[in-house]
């Protein structure tokens, strides 16, 4: 992972949830073999699986120490807060990592590396910095572009943060390639990089170059793609997000879209909002309402439509998973599944019968 | 202007015209007390006014040298161009300006002040920089919460960049302000932000903190007025900065737009496009279409309405103007006018009839 082998210990004190912990669930769910441990205190002797439902058997430690004698190298911090500061009370555990020489990996809006005390630490430690989320310097302005690649891109978009639009694209992209299809995964947020190695967090960029920056992307992964798959990020109806995702979607200008949703989820999600807060969020609107808002917004620079629906069932009995992939199927008229839970072979089939009309008649 | 008195001299080199000196127009339209000169040696001996319709007088001279003779100590950088790289050829002259002692004013997004070698000469000349584009530090995310506040929230919106949106948010605060009411102007660009003295230039703000900072100047402004006119951004039709304004919609969460356009602008300008590329730019909706798009995208978060149209007749002459505006009404059923050329009353009219009726009806 970024540049040579590693065995991680991925930091999660107290937040070791699947809500809470998207990035370490992301790193565990596709990359557990470079994972050593995770850390959190109160959660320790337990195992990855127990706690967020993938990882195995990777432990749960108390200290670095412990994760140290369990052969972890560097430290990843495996949140993604919003605002995206380190969270309170992790400094002294980053610390701790950089006088052992480990480099620290973050996504973090904060960057690391800036950081005076923890940049001393480094130095003294010979530890890195990966702070993946820092943008290029590159200053580039989009300009419909990605429409003229010959490689069908998909973009997967969603109701919400943190819906499964990474997953349902990193799944999408490897059922493809279990189908023989050369379909190459564009990351664009921090988890999607370290799963992918390569991306760009788009929502670092200076808004001017959000779309220029994707549209980058996509072209160079459709030089060697028959099908690129690009990482959404929030939404049309999130009130601190949405000029992200609609930046997103112009810059790729992507032939079809698959639309993420939590089941069951009502309203936005706004961590760490006080209860009286969560009930003022937006309402969440019906999947049909999801699909013409975004297939409008893309019609103003590109038209695009919404091929299927990735559904996220995480925490419901299997019944009741079932039942709501046919009602989000039956209310869209369009594949649905749990890509993760019921396989992604729906949505694969849904972009190749994209792909196998003539292109130009999308366009 | 930002901090002392200036005597300005507006860098325009080879580019003194109404579309590609925009930051030169909006200064001499709305500051040219602090002008003393605009410097571009292709068009030396003019004035200020025959070249882009507003500064009287002020001349167009051809050297720094002639224009600190005329009382410049300041220099402008008058261009805001896409990508916001400094022109080429123009080093040589913020060179001479610093090596003079200078300070050096720019809106760009290659911030001045990091580039050693103008850092070092303005080290040596004791000048400093003010790059107005930097992002503030802070790392807000927006929740909704500018529509929460007393005064009544009017954002200007566009069919295009470069269209008349800071211009007809200034005309309508100032209008306002004739009117007996309390107006503020919240600029979020370059521009503006030279105008107003103050303000956040959004489209360089990362991504993910265009919505909360703007919602943040919008709570600032709203504790002093009875309305705040906000400076709009880009169009939600245009490839590369769509995202720029939808954030700031959603950021700013108005309860009434104004929808400025270009009278006889039909397709999306890109500055230094080829011939055949600016053919292939996306063509500019009607206005009732583009009012459906920005009412539907306010929806998403906030129901908003667009209730009078600012018309740019640049360039016609008076009684194609007039048609221009008569027609924008007759097409919107709004109130229309050009705000520089007619006045801007229709819209302050619209504006205190909005406030008229109870603000809870509009929500």
């Amino acid at each position: 992972m970024l540049g040579k082998p590693r065995r991680l210990a991925i930091l999660a004190e107290a937040r070791f949830t699947p809500l809470d912990a998207k990035t370490a669930v992301g790193v565990l769910r596709y990359r557990p073999e470079e994972v050593a441990a995770v850390v959190d205190s109160t959660r320790a002797g337990r195992t990855a699986q127990v706690c967020v439902g993938v990882g195995g058997d990777i432990p749960v430690l108390a200290t670095l120490e412990e994760a140290a004698a369990a052969g972890a190298d560097s430290l990843l911090i495996g949140v993604a807060p919003q605002g995206g500061e380190l969270p309170a009370g992790w400094r002294v555990l980053v610390l701790q990592a950089l006088e052992r020489g480990w480099d620290v990996i973050a996504g973090l809006h904060a960057f690391l590396a800036d950081d005076p005390e923890l940049a001393a630490a480094a130095r003294r430690g010979g530890a890195r910095f990966h702070d993946v989320r820092r943008p290029p310097a590159s200053r580039r302005v989009a300009a419909r572009r990605a429409s003229q690649v010959d490689a069908l891109v998909v973009l997967t978009v969603g109701s919400d943060c943190n819906v499964g639009k990474m997953t349902a694209a990193l799944e999408l992209q490897r059922g493809l390639a279990r189908h023989g299809t050369r379909a190459t995964f564009v990351a664009t947020g921090q988890t999607g990089i370290l799963v992918a190695d390569r991306g760009v967090a788009i929502d670092a960029v200076p808004a001017d170059f959000v779309a220029g920056e994707i549209e980058h992307l996509v072209i160079e992964a459709a030089r060697d793609a028959e099908v690129v798959v690009v990482e959404g990020q929030g939404s049309l109806q999130h009130p601190g997000y949405s000029g992200v995702t609609l930046g997103l979607l112009h810059g790729a200008a992507p032939v079809a879209m698959v639309l993420c949703h939590e089941a069951g989820r009502e309203s936005v999600r706004r961590p760490g909002a006080t209860a009286a807060e969560s009930l003022a969020e937006p309402v969440i609107p019906p999947l049909p309402a999801l699909i013409e808002a975004y297939e409008r917004a893309a019609a103003w620079v590109q038209p695009c439509r919404v091929i299927g629906i990735g559904l996220n069932t995480w925490g419901m009995a299997e019944p009741e998973a079932r039942r709501a992939v046919e009602r989000a199927a039956r209310e869209t008229g369009l594949p649905a599944t749990d890509p993760v839970r019921f396989g992604v072979e729906a949505l694969v089939d849904a972009v190749l019968a994209c792909r196998g009309r003539d292109r130009a008649t999308q366009r």
